[in-house]
């Protein structure tokens, strides 16, 4: 197996476009990125485009070909992955696996949505199309209502983490105020945070992700090619997993830690030959503010129940030891579901070639991105190195 | 890159099932496949499933852990994929590449959709997200009024091949009678196809593919492996092809040929070392009668704009010189969309292993399956060849 890196990254801003389209926002990050790589299009082999729920909410299925003819790369071959929130990530995977073992040379990896023109019910039916159906989300369940059991458990099993959750939605603002693409660009306080409206016990409004519009591209090819470029430092992959779990809650055999993401994560890590000590930043999946809690923990930067105790300590905020969503995560940044993986991408991107301006974190040589889907049913990490 | 080969395959009857859920149908099919492979389902390292539209129409997304939790797969990664009609041979594609370049040795790959359910309209509603919607479906284009007016523009280039489509409906449900997965086992005449109902002319009722509920799934493994079972005649996969174009219409150079067709085909055609006249029989992708004899041109089987020249002979009958939806095709056994691609490849594999009963067809030693998506904007081509 060769080895892959990215060429280009590209984004829209995040936020509320009711009068823009699918392909416009694709139009936009999928061009960005092309642009950036300096590469010609007519390089582009294949495209891996995530997207989550386009035909529930805009009546667009088969992006695939959508995004192949609005950025005019002529009749190249082309799929949509799905795997709920992950499926930006999954779409990344695809085209990585294909660039490694040598079927294409240079790919073109995205994900886009576009939700916030419908009305929240129908957010909220097509959203719950993430967990099981027939089992549990016609009973009623929804997704803060699943993350909130974990956190009551989490809290029964450990302790109670309430304040470095909101400490997480904290940093995450102070992070999205410094980054141009985010939607909530806004800081807040803890006191705003703590005292904010009850969402599903314990989780209030601060401790839940945004929804929210937007696309993210990247060029990926071999690390070779995007060597000759010479256009930025080179950022390669070096780590790869991806792993899955049950998708009804009621059959996981434990809900304060995600079977999905640690097997990922021991995946990315061995292929890699790095331990979580190595990693300097990273972008996690909190889709609510418990989620990253539990996050630092799959991911060995804290043993179970002390991933609160890096919150507390700073560990986590924007210069602490290690810098988690320094874009402002799925909380300020944004969360547009099959986008997602992609933009954490673009983030930790951005950090390793030192172009994160006013969030740039000092030391950015090896970033990871951890995506989940659903009920932590789906889980994929991913580690870069800048060279 | 390493061979691979079907070592176990698995199918729903097709039809009409109000009261069975996607699960139940996953379980049905997937079980068989594993079953009928012999091996051991804690083999089976990831799921590819091809879905393309069960959160519009079921509310459930994210099948890929929908499938490893039903059939007790454990934590392995799973993901669905998604283009169109072309949703289960691009699953089968990403799972047949994972296999050979040795990243799996074992997957499952599958297909399921549930359709027949809803209302007409939100049915039509949502096939239309198949094709651009901002432009074409928007404007009320339906697939019915698309392929009519292909055939319509086919009629202007070549000639009126009005009573060879209606051949392809009497071949096709004389093929289903003896095919007990078919959606519509019944034989009928040409009067009976040509006096039927129009629907868009010059497509009338029996032009037209089924809408129909149905899962297949497959296992793949690589040949050695494959080999090593000796349970049935070996099937390896001999060749493999991906091609996309415009989702538009409107932007398309041709509609009475398929560039993605021409292009998959090509690739797999030299990935195998084969000609088109090398090919026994083939599963092609008729959604409407019009389309199969454009596939038979794409697929190198005629030159263009004598398709149906085949046709009129009998060469595409079941007893013919090269026999052409043996199975009954997506006009007869029907087309569960997201199943679609495999189910066709259920039928080639059982072909080549002489398990078709009734519709065994004597030589049957390399097997094709064409699968477009939308309006030909992604095309699969794979060929099948028995040991």
């Amino acid at each position: 197996m060769r080895m892959a890196a990215i060429a280009g990254i590209g984004e829209t801003k995040m936020g509320r476009y009711p009068d823009r389209s699918l392909r416009d926002m694709i139009l936009e990050a999928g061009g960005r990125a092309i642009a950036d790589s300096g590469m010609d299009k007519k390089e582009i082999e294949a495209v891996y485009m995530g997207n989550f729920n386009s035909q529930r909410l805009c009546g667009q299925g088969h992006l695939g070909p959508l995004v192949s003819e609005v950025l005019g790369l002529g009749n190249i071959p082309t799929i949509r992955t799905e795997g709920a929130c992950a499926s930006g990530s999954l779409a990344f995977r695809m085209g990585l696996l294909a660039v490694m073992s040598g079927i294409y040379d240079t790919v073109l990896v995205g994900g886009a949505e576009k939700m916030t023109h419908q009305p929240t019910e129908l957010v909220t039916e097509a959203i719950v199309s993430a967990m099981d159906y027939e089992i549990e989300a016609m009973e009623g369940f929804t997704f803060p209502a699943n993350f909130a059991m974990m956190a009551n458990r989490y809290f029964y099993e450990y302790r109670n983490v309430k304040r470095e959750m909101a400490m997480n939605a904290v940093n995450a603002h102070y992070n999205a105020a410094r980054n141009p693409d985010a939607q909530m660009p806004k800081e807040v306080t803890l006191e705003k945070v703590l005292f904010a409206d009850l969402i599903a016990s314990p989780l209030s409004l601060f401790d839940c992700s945004l929804v929210t519009d937007g696309a993210a591209f990247l060029v990926l090819t071999t690390s070779d090619k995007a060597r000759a470029l010479g256009k930025h430092r080179l950022v390669e992959v070096a780590g790869s997993g991806h792993a899955g779990d049950t998708v009804t809650l009621y059959t996981k055999k434990c809900i304060t830690s995600f079977e999905a993401a640690k097997s990922a994560a021991k995946q990315a890590y061995d292929q890699a030959g790095l331990k979580p000590a190595d990693i300097d930043l990273a972008e996690v999946h909190d889709c609510f503010t418990i989620t990253q809690i539990i996050n630092l923990e799959d991911l060995g930067f804290a043993e179970p129940g002390h991933g609160a105790d890096l919150v507390a300590e700073g560990a986590t905020a924007l210069h602490g030891s290690r810098p988690i969503n320094t874009s402002g995560g799925l909380k300020a940044k944004g969360h547009p579901i099959g986008a997602t993986g992609i933009s954490q991408m673009y983030e930790i991107v951005t950090q390793l070639r030192g172009d994160a301006g006013a969030r740039q974190v000092k030391k950015a040589d090896i970033g990871l991105t951890h995506n989940l889907g659903g009920t932590a049913a789906t889980g994929l990490v991913h580690i870069f190195r800048g060279q």
